[in-house]
């Protein structure tokens, strides 16, 4: 049986740490957490690592023998979303389990240690925060997170404290960025592009960069049977060429630019809209290229809507730096795809990942996974068994070139 | 005091019979509709004119010793949506009883009898239909619209019944279009046309007939960051190069076409929009032009969706076809505006009027009044007593020239 046949078995078997819903739903600090994890000391026992829950809920698996060796963490996050799918994050710890399982015979004589991360909470559902578990690694986490309530008022401290964790060791146990020496992660790739292209597995250059704005463009209304055409101030007219523009510009920049909720004033069949409110998200490799891209969207957008005669406005809602992943961890991770005999493929990720967190702590890579359809967050979530089996002969191919120093 | 002034200190006594609103609110078949009754029949009377109310609640002024004589008609309607303004439909009628009494002392040598008729219902908003009066009269009620319900639960039948009236009469009161020479009926504008083009009243070419579609852009859903630009299907994207569209297209045939609602599936911030629901509306002064125009705006629309890999779907759920105002009263209303002194302008009317359901009787003409800023439907609804004076002396005219036969 292949490791990606195993693979494939685990993550049937740990989708029943759910609750009962269609696909899976297994949120941080629960009932299906505390099932998870049932499961995954199993993963890493197999694997010879040494299991221990840390004051994050993460479950660190370290391989023994350590003897003050830094350490190389591999991992992923646990949680899904509300009715996700089997892949998202619980792939990327399965895949590390079994990567260290392969290598379980040659660690010793590595110079560093090996140490699989389950992440509690990455999805950010159940709290309005995300990545507890590498900021309290990384020493990033705002000690305000833990008064946040979830939808039945319960903070996340006492959500923790529940689950048996002290929430005092949680600002405590900070990684020495010293016995720190990277970060890999497989997660799988939630978009296209490597079904497309035809590529089991791909490298990770960056993490994108992410703003969010808040846009009103801003009409006037009238009856739309007795304002003439010429003269109407039209804010989705307006809106529509505006929208048309920032997908143009994104594919001539490069860069990913969605406007995703748009609502309407008055909002009625016979009358002219005064007022549109939309969000847009920019997403980029680059923070560089998402600032040059921002200021062009944005000056266009206006200029449009100003054609029109509405007035426009935007508000910066978020924003999120990209995360350049390691050249160095990047560069054994290509070696090792191209060792396993595939065509070398790196791309950007336009989703957050426990990377962008630990990345603060330490180097990171990653390596992204096909999946079906380009689908995740759903129950037909997809990944092959085939290609899981990639992706773990690939992450332990890396491990081996980074202890040789390759 | 001008007619204009009398005009206005009449609207403003009439405006108290409303419900305690901002603006007015008078329903039709209700105590405030009652109370409007009160100040029509003195407007009635001051002019002569010998006051009955007709079986569907509309409240008919005649004048007196008709003889048999065919009867002109002139009009409007006394309700109001709720916190409208003082002038839209009751404006109308106001003005008609003053053109009556202008008119007081030659109407027994006119070939014809001058007949006011203060609808009861034209906006349509207690029950889901309206123009009940005008079409009693015209014999296209159907008498189904008796049993729809109000939001209290009351029928149409129960409300006339408790308002004095026989529903009974109410499909028995077919007027003999030979007895039917034509409907005149004055109105504000509710547009900015006259306002702009620095003109106190219009004759009116024909009441636009109306399309209405349920229009479904249908691409994928996908991850704002992890799919790319090229290769998307974004259904939003797709519906704003088509509304885009819509307003070019309509700028260059001369017809009014408005997306007025807009609703985005899945609708989040970080979500491609798969699906965009909106409504078209198109306006056109011919059903030739319409149809033509709804040929050539859906076929665009759906050459424009395919271009970004969206399907196209396009219900029609409303059609109203258009009114012709007839040549010879509508000659005889600009030959009245010249003779008042003013420069003559004829428009279309954007939004139905009572003469829609009177031109299956009668010809019918209309005489639009400026009003500020075009709105309606509003409490600051205004139209000036200048104007109004204006109007009450072109109606009087082209009665006048109607009378002989000019």
């Amino acid at each position: 049986m292949t490791y990606g046949n195993r693979a494939e078995i685990r993550l049937q078997d740990i989708a029943t740490a759910s609750t009962t819903t269609k696909g899976v739903s297994r949120l941080p600090w629960t009932p299906e957490h505390r099932a998870a994890l049932e499961h995954i000391s199993r993963w890493m026992e197999i694997a010879g690592l040494e299991v221990t829950l840390d004051p994050a809920g993460t479950l660190v698996g370290s391989s023994p023998n350590s003897d003050g060796k830094p350490w190389l963490f591999l991992g992923s996050h646990q949680d899904s979303v509300p009715s996700g799918g089997r892949y998202d994050g619980i792939m990327g710890i399965a895949l590390a389990c079994l990567a260290a399982e392969a290598l379980r015979d040659k660690v010793d004589a590595f110079p560093f240690a090996l140490r699989v991360l389950a992440f509690a909470d990455e999805e950010g559902f159940r709290f309005p925060t995300a990545l507890i578990g590498p900021r309290a690694l990384a020493g990033t986490l705002d000690p305000e997170a833990l008064e946040m309530t979830d939808k039945d008022g319960m903070s996340m401290r006492e959500a923790m404290n529940a689950f048996g964790l002290s929430d005092a060791g949680i600002l405590d146990m900070v990684c020495d960025p010293a016995q720190a020496i990277g970060y890999l992660e497989a997660h799988i790739e939630q978009g296209p592009v490597l079904e497309t292209a035809g590529h089991s597995v791909a490298a990770v250059s960056a993490i994108c960069g992410i703003s969010r704005f808040d846009v009103t463009v801003q009409g006037t209304t009238g009856h739309a049977g007795t304002v003439p055409m010429v003269g109407r101030n039209d804010a989705l007219v307006a809106a529509g060429r505006a929208i048309a523009r920032v997908s143009e510009l994104a594919v001539a920049r490069d860069v990913r630019a969605t406007v995703g909720t748009l609502s309407i004033k008055p909002g009625a069949v016979n009358a002219i809209p005064s007022e549109v409110r939309l969000t847009l998200e920019v997403r980029s490799e680059t923070d560089k290229s998402r600032a040059a891209f921002e200021a062009e969207v944005l000056a266009e957008m206006k200029r449009l809507a100003g054609e029109e005669g509405s007035t426009f406005h935007a508000t910066r809602t978020y924003e999120q730096c990209a995360t350049i992943c390691d050249p160095a961890l990047t560069k054994a991770m290509e070696k090792a795809i191209r060792d396993c005999g595939l065509g070398v493929k790196t791309i950007p990720s336009g989703a957050t990942h426990d990377a962008s967190a630990m990345a603060d702590l330490c180097p990171v890579a990653m390596l992204f996974v096909r999946c079906r359809g380009g689908i995740s967050h759903r129950p037909d979530e997809f990944a092959s068994a085939a290609d899981m089996d990639v992706a773990v002969r690939v992450l332990a191919t890396a491990i081996e070139h980074l202890a040789r120093g390759a």
